[in-house]
């Protein structure tokens, strides 16, 4: 199941994990309040004592019923590499009124060797309340790493939970490219945002540095690039005559056509000539012309022109055709176009129309299979709206609002304390939603006759786990009525030791992002369909052992205070 | 106007300026077609042409009428230090089809040394289609500056615009805490967010590493930073006896208190036996007793209790009190309370009334003075609401809704070329607002006799500016009817030159953020309340000369195909 990174003899042996991808993720991409902690739990002298912590999320984001797990590497790499720099250390203690200097003596050595984190493996479908994560270790030390795992982990999980849902729409056969880096909320949310997206199910970005993240190491996300021009390119150009070095060598080296720019013009009239293409355009811009031919010379083999600085159907797509039959002629074959604006529905089908007719009148093979490309502020809705008209689009560039999440911006993870020395802790709320789940637990996914999951169920950590053919009761973690006996038919333990101190054994391995991309795309597909439509999915059942539900509602009672009424 | 790094005598000495905040800010953090660009330029000849360009958006966020602008300094920061490394020149060579080994010895050489900036300054109050940022310079290079320049500006601006307008409802008096680290979209998104929302007008944050960041520099952001505790930290604890170490010198070190914990109890007792605070509390639960007494004991000068693990007015501020009360018998003041969940103006106003009683019955002088925080995703609406209520919260800690702009995620800044070989270029478009409006212009802001800002107008570079007390006729840029006379009783030039190549000369120095934090405040106080107000704001006039207008509409005719109708 795990990938070895290093030895291919299958012993796990002492592994270097680099940092994190951001070298600014160090202990002090934290809340103050962690450090204010700390120093209170080191001067009651309480501050290695055990205790476990639950990560997990309440509600699913987009209105869905399910989220992507994703952020445990960046979560994992950060903790193998944890200390605190003199630097640091000077700086938390002008940060703490009243610091003693034997604080500091206990921050230099910190590391995370008594840590260990249990955890959903990257890529997994998840749902609320099940936690994503269970850390354990001293608490002054745990607490440290509440505020950098959930900015790890909340962003990562959104965002490749928007682009699955990017991709369930847009269906299988569609390219998504992620577009969104000058709209990222910062850098790192644009290079995380690349690689989450691709996670998710996304098949390029159009973000180089994602890309050489980290080469020095050798460890490259590996995401697919693709790239084309801009409107400002188009308009850059003002006529043919600016373009100088006019020669172009065939696709086989065999020959050299001295002048393209007269080639291009040739095959531009030859369109203009032809009764059935004509008709819809008198003169073409010219400036623009001038930038397809001028980018085909520098990439003859990868030519793929924005249609929209002027006029789609008017000016930008003859002017395609006309670049990409030259190229034709000298054996290349364009790659297509992108369509930036305007009636995305309207403009792909015409755009088709035109590129079958060429096809057909003059006679090229394969030149109807263009591809098309669209971006312009598209969403879930608007991808899904244009497939309700019918379009011709190939592939669709996302930006602003798969990266931003525009739909919404946050994913709610939360860090909750379940047991310290042994003792489970509950959190009360006023809000039923929000009191935590207390006691350190395990939680299986199980999965029923047709090969669904059915139910999460979490249980105390030394209850007898759920077995493959018998009865169980699963409860609601706090609404009384609702229980139901599942017999399952495949048992998953969810939690697995990512970490535990600096021991390799038995934990683990760091998988390639690939690999997590494939679970993903595996579990995504494999979860009944009524959880995944766009209206009203229907929830995914999570649950608690009977046992656990007695001892929650036990402490529940224990714990809250009892009120008087006068 | 500019504040002096480096020298104090007034004159400007050559300068180095620091990279970016975030290392990961390199030339690389860039779309791919950006290089593929450069490259198609390169080959074409065209790498050197002088163009400008125009960094502008095209609509406030938040359904608001104003947006701060932010992010320039680390523009600067970027160009000051913009050099590609032979092994990021590797990876282009690899990304481009057919790319010869020349245009890496181009790319090899590059460096902002021929590129001009001239910008607002960072701070400023600014407006839809006036150019933030006129980047002139070779046209290959100002394409690659595109992508980092609009992924620093875009969140930046929008996060401090965020803070602005969460400011303005909350009101002058009231303290701003950033609270949302844990929730930003990736560590940056933290760290930035910090910054900025600081710039707008925030007080401090409770993230550390935004004040540690270049530390090594010698140039933090400076922002105050607040702590306190959290619900782990209260049920993290059992009850009284697990307090060991209980002295507690006085404050003014003359006395020590062998027993603090006795005296918590003391105090407890003293509440409960007071006819007029007993009464709504019974048994309050001890082991947050327990927290907040240990908290007590490791920040006696800095004690702020998270009141509501259990329950507020039953436990949380009777607990509070009690141990308030005796840090008060050492000669200590506690800081307050902060609030996370539940009804915030009924608690607040609760727990104002019962330390006021506390004044008042034990006769504690400023014991209703006490600070009174609150948080649990707050946003514009809340505060607004809370304000029609009636609360007495002093401070407000705002976490999701500030950093990940959850009402707007993105703003919507681009990047467009106006200029080419002293040509004017314009972008056409079917939706009018996205049309450019091309030249290289001046773009001044005319003020009226009361001292509020009337309206931006840009010009052609050559035009003469306005004049005081001269008549002018400002234009919508494409609207034709819509056009006003002013005159202007105060001019100010809006885009001052930031970079110029490698010169000093004539160059606006970066500012230190406090500075620049009190220029944005500065300015949305002198705007005129129509324009800031939450519910239909009066839009701020945007417009262009005469001339331009005309210009305008003879490129675009031009430019613009002319169809045929069958």
């Amino acid at each position: 199941m795990a990938t070895k990174e290093n030895g291919t003899d299958g012993k796990k042996t002492g592994r270097v994990i680099d940092g994190p991808t951001n070298p600014m993720v160090t202990p002090l991409l934290n809340d103050l309040y962690q450090f204010t902690m700390a120093y209170a739990y080191w001067k009651a002298d309480k501050q290695s004592e055990r205790s476990v912590f639950d990560l997990y999320f309440r509600k699913n984001p987009f209105g869905g019923e399910y989220t992507i797990f994703a952020g445990l590497e960046e979560c994992i790499k950060f903790l193998a590499n944890f200390n605190l720099t003199d630097e640091e250390i000077d700086f938390v203690r002008d940060s703490l009124p009243g610091c003693e200097e034997a604080f500091c003596d206990y921050l230099r050595g910190l590391d995370c060797s008594d840590i260990e984190v249990y955890a959903i493996s990257e890529g997994s479908v998840v749902f609320p309340k099940v936690p994503l994560l269970r850390i354990e270790g001293p608490v002054a030390v745990v607490q440290l790493l509440e505020t950098p795992f959930l900015n790890l982990i909340n962003y990562a999980s959104l965002v490749a939970t928007n682009a699955a849902r990017h991709r369930f729409v847009a269906g299988k056969s569609k390219l998504l490219l992620e577009f969104g880096a000058r709209r990222a909320q910062g850098p790192d949310g644009a290079i995380s945002a690349s690689k989450y997206c691709y996670l998710g199910g996304f098949d390029a970005t159009r973000h180089v540095s994602v890309l050489l993240v980290n080469v020095a190491a050798g460890k490259l996300f590996g995401i697919p690039l693709r790239g084309t021009h801009s409107h400002a390119f188009v308009s850059s150009f003002m006529s043919l005559d600016e373009i100088v070095d006019k020669a172009l060598r065939s696709s086989d080296g065999k020959s050299n056509c001295e002048d393209f720019v007269t080639l291009v013009q040739t095959c531009l009239s030859k369109i203009q000539n032809s009764s059935s293409l004509c008709g819809i355009f008198s003169e073409t811009n010219k400036s623009e012309l001038a930038a397809f031919t001028s980018y085909a010379l520098a990439f003859p083999s990868a030519f793929l022109a924005l249609v929209d600085t002027y006029d789609v159907m008017k000016s930008g797509i003859p002017n395609f055709c006309a670049v990409a039959l030259a190229l034709n002629e000298l054996g290349y074959k364009a790659v297509g176009i992108r369509l930036d604006s305007g009636d995305l529905a309207y403009l792909s089908t015409e755009a088709r129309k035109f590129f079958c007719a060429i096809e057909r009148e003059l006679n090229v093979p394969d030149f109807g299979k263009m591809i098309i490309t669209a971006s312009n502020d598209l969403n879930e809705e608007t991808v899904d709206a244009l497939n309700k008209q019918g379009h011709e689009v190939d592939a669709f560039g996302i930006g602003t609002n798969l990266v931003t999440c525009y739909a919404q911006a946050a994913l709610g993870c939360v860090f909750k304390l379940v047991e310290i020395n042994n003792q489970p802790r509950i959190k009360l709320s006023e809000d039923v939603t929000k009191v935590s789940i207390p006691c350190k637990k395990r939680t299986y996914r199980l999965f029923g006759k047709e090969g669904y999951p059915l139910v999460d169920i979490m249980t105390g950590e030394n209850e007898p786990p759920p077995k493959v053919g018998e009865r169980l009761l699963c409860r609601h973690p706090f609404n009384e009525s609702k229980r139901a006996y599942v017999v399952p038919q495949r048992v998953e333990e969810l939690l697995k030791c990512y970490w535990r101190g600096n021991a390799d054994e038995a934990r683990e391995e760091l998988e390639p992002l690939k690999e997590i991309r494939n679970r993903c795309i595996k579990q995504l597909e494999n979860m009944r369909p009524d959880h995944m439509r766009r209206l009203n999915p229907t929830p995914y059942k999570v649950s608690v052992s009977a046992k656990l539900y007695d001892f929650i509602h036990f402490l529940w009672l224990n714990e809250a205070p009892v009120g008087e009424l006068h």
